[in-house]
């Protein structure tokens, strides 16, 4: 096959005694784990559990910090300046990394959380400090950003490799932005549209937009949700079309490597 | 000089607005310092800084795990797991090592933090979970623990290098335990036998407790406490005193190298 | 009817994106709900939620404060002091009374949570600040503990009133405590075996304990698990048998009124 | 005297081990008291020393609720709904009221603290929840604002006694806003131009701005820094000014009942 993408999914969310999501169903049918490091979610006995699980699949394993704001759930933004955005993207890498370099394995990527990945997605000096911390910690890491955003621009430019980020079950604006959720048309349910969605970016590097026009983008890795029944209907749905269409799902890895 | 000993002190105890400590004054007499990781006391930001300054210094630096409880600042007793204590302990190191990779240095060693040391201090199956966090996360860490305590057992057993830790300024039982602070006659005020029973620890491997007999104990670092001018006053006189006495001081890491 | 008794569940522990237990299926069972006031779970707007429902459903309203442990669920023994557990036990009522009192209810009773409860269970100075904390607040509060316990002491000794606490789906020792959740027999889990133990301490104020003998106990709430499709159909099991047998299923404020 | 003011100043804003402010020294010169609440600032055993301290030197006491950001001391703005500002100033105003309650006193004023504050000031959704918490629990509440903000609007539409604060330290914009503190001349540092600028506000009802108009404004409370030797003395300074000038300094609360 001549294409390739990778599949990812936020995970390790749950948080002492309460649980929040289906990690081990969806750990089978994705290729990279972006692993809560206990701000936003997340604590350190689930986060081990979590690294052990993804090893055990063979999923690539990557730190999804976030903002201080458990009671938030990482979703709120939140005026952090770019220096704390530094501090705090370093300290939730270097926890989850912890756990990974114990139990033998190597981290493969961060994905930035919720408030934090969507502020750095806009704003330059947020995205070069995430990136720079990104880098300091480890420049083989490879940084996961929205795809045409600031946040991929910062990589690039302090010299990390990058992974593109998609959507299949959000809609896209003329200038290549989510449709806010808010919006009555923001939400793809139909599975087949959003497969065709995927397959589109991948293979042709453009999405239809809102307005039917097209918008070229970068599509590395596709983002996957973990929650309810329908969401892993959907990535099952995905994961059977893409090698139909001669997309390999592949982790961003192996990519690389 | 044929003896050495390493003067360690607790830092990067404030957190956000809050100030605590007199680090950069004390990090000029010290050889090791712990830094706190987020949990009893310290964020991000002053880890950075912590960091930066004990680099510039030269000082050894070591991760400072405490319990979750910033409200109590790590001291009250918490009936935590011995799967929790090696969870969060694994975590808060990951967490310091990335500050101290992103500058270039090398975390030197591990010392918990009040509560987390003094049920490690007793409880062996606490203490194994320490030990065995430090040693996944990596072997060649030094672990600090009370001088003939359940933490430097559990730290021999599972093949790290420990670092035993006695008290210029408490006085001891004859079992070899500090006295509780609750006790009239638990600290010692007066510099000069402060600098005496040190003395002594290192040099003759004894104390004299508080019944008059001597107990056998190994002193490998010296806990000094960084509040207020006093103990700054102890620290400068325990720090020129030693030489004269023959005892070289020296971070620890140096001594194991 | 000659007997009459609460039924009292834990609820309003949900946490920001995280949902616990059945709070709305419960409220129909049980007569006095205690809700947590975001310490050990719980936060404003689950509280403000928990209060509206439970007003609409006639329940009696409690505060159910615990220990500042949100990673423990408030389950996890906390060494503080008795002056710490009057101020957050005055702290968290006085949270949870402005949602009452603002949606124009009053609150009934305060129960401690978990560690909480435990530790006031046996401790007399916990006990004591516990029940002073809730005396200052508003002596006309019902203080819930369990049945026999130093917190019952606590109470009347004050001047509040008290509601002794018994469980259907324990055993009970020699001594009249619980049999540990850890022992193999600490679990009552045929329904049958639960109801008439519960009858029979709220008609004969006894208990058979694990060695066959009799235990006296005051029995005026019965303590309802709120999580798992069993607890609910315990709960609706022991809601239809009581009358039954001529036990008045009542809230406890209306007792005492 | 035909004028009064009152002069209010932000305290119990010391946390666990971390101390902050000089609030028995303050507490002499002011008039009412701002009380944290445990979400930027305080915790419980802080607030029940602030509330007696405060009782016992006759000032009124306010509830001083912030944001849930600790580690940013409540400064940060942050994306909370209308309905969460609600909550979270209902809750901190309930947790503060317990402690006056219990001590024999009564709630006099409630005053946003940092980003709730500044944001409220702007914001018409987010200021008439808060209004709308204070006025639910209680309807005789004070609720402080910017002079000119929404927060003071929003309180005097729902129908609470409303008190403009104004600055004596800091420069106005010709909108009536404070020139923000990264300009070079936002803040006053001349204790005589500050004392001036008050008295002018209370008894003229205007400020100079910066570029020399006049801004018509409403004086009913100044706001007192708590830091710092220099702030003492401005606080002094102007305690004793005011008096000189006909302004009366006095309590909020006394002036309108």
């Amino acid at each position: 096959m001549d294409y390739q993408v990778d599949l990812n999914c936020d995970m390790g969310e749950s948080f002492g005694a309460y649980t929040m999501g289906n990690d081990e169903q969806i750990l089978d049918l994705i290729t990279s784990a972006n692993v809560a490091c206990g701000f936003h979610a997340g604590d350190p006995s689930v986060m081990k559990k979590t690294v052990r699980m993804a090893m055990e699949k063979g999923v690539g394993i990557g730190a999804h910090p976030g903002t201080p704001d458990l009671a938030g759930f990482g979703r709120r933004a939140m005026a952090i300046s770019a220096e704390e955005a530094y501090d705090l993207t370093m300290y939730q890498i270097g926890a989850l990394d912890a756990f990974i370099r114990s139990e033998g394995g190597v981290m493969q990527h961060v994905k930035p959380h919720g408030a934090l990945y969507n502020m750095a997605a806009k704003d330059a000096l947020l995205s070069d400090a995430v990136a720079e911390a990104v880098y300091a910690v480890n420049p083989e890491l490879i940084l996961f950003g929205l795809s045409g955003s600031e946040l991929i621009r910062a990589g690039e430019k302090i010299g990390l490799r990058t992974a593109s980020e998609v959507f299949s079950d959000r809609t896209y604006q003329p200038n290549g932005s989510l449709t806010n959720r808010r919006e009555p048309n923001a939400l793809i349910t139909d599975p087949e549209t959003a497969g065709a969605q995927v397959v589109r970016m991948v293979k042709e590097g453009k999405v239809k937009t809102v307005d039917q026009t097209d918008f070229k983008l970068r599509a590395d890795t596709v983002c996957i949700h973990g929650d309810g029944v329908t969401a892993l209907e959907f990535a099952r749905r995905l994961k059977a079309l893409l090698p139909e269409e001669g997309v390999k799902v592949e982790k961003i890895g192996s990519r690389f490597s």
